[in-house]
């Protein structure tokens, strides 16, 4: 729970903090992209094995790949939504809709549903049970479609 | 030490079995690159946070980024290493050395010696001690340096 917190309170109040770095507002735009990049390819591996069952079965890999997106999430990428970072800059292009930077309600709820998903995940993978893991993705699967639904253009 | 065996064998071995995904080089290219520029904006956060002191100590975020920095590590990013991406690939560009490919010792002694202190920095972090975190974080700078040096064009 304390994770939880953490995460709920990065994506909306740690972006004063982290603006006393003088983060170029290009470099966040392109680090928070790297995290949600990174996590598609960790989903991408426990989908083909858990999901699809393209790729044998192999727990560890599964637990690793789950680490890295719960550890992910709970990085603190809020801190990278700073002002200025709600549309494109320069030649770096963002998919988020302005709304992101306002909806501190809607933010809270997805960030929150996020968070709680990812960590049910790293528990799940921990334990190697498939059947669970597999729920456990498609929960996590949802709680991406929920924010992209909402903060996300097409 | 059952996470660096790990991180050991998914910098060499699996490479084979992942492309039974079929993956496609430029996205090889731009996940292992997505990996790398997150560990940089969690390592900057650590760097400003113990080394610099030019943002206010916060242990739960030392620690939040330590977690996400080790779990990438962890993560089987050799993997992404697959044949044809030791080069650039349509408008995907590679700073890799060929010889990442073919050095298998080199490859594995950095990589190693990265999951190591990736895997100390985040114990380290655990305990809150600012001091044992600033030794650390500097020993994981010069693993990353390590394969750089070696791996990495200028």
């Amino acid at each position: 729970m304390k994770k939880l917190v953490l995460g709920s309170l990065s994506a909306v109040l740690l972006a004063s903090s982290m603006t006393a770095t003088a983060m170029d507002a290009e470099d966040a735009i392109q680090f928070r992209q790297a995290g949600y990049k990174f996590m598609a390819w960790n989903m991408a591996k426990i989908k083909a094995m858990a999901i699809d069952e393209s790729v044998e079965w192999n727990p560890a890999q599964v637990q690793a790949a789950a680490n890295s997106i719960a550890a992910t999430a709970n990085s603190g990428m809020g801190a990278l939504f700073i002002p200025g970072t709600e549309q494109n800059v320069g030649d770096t292009k963002t998919r988020v809709k302005p709304e992101m930077f306002t909806d501190i309600e809607g933010v809270t709820e997805v960030g929150m549903a996020f968070h709680k998903a990812a960590t049910e995940l790293a528990a799940a993978a921990e334990t190697g049970d498939k059947a669970a893991i597999a729920k456990a993705f498609g929960a996590t699967g949802q709680s991406c479609k929920g924010c992209h639904d909402k903060f996300r253009k097409d």
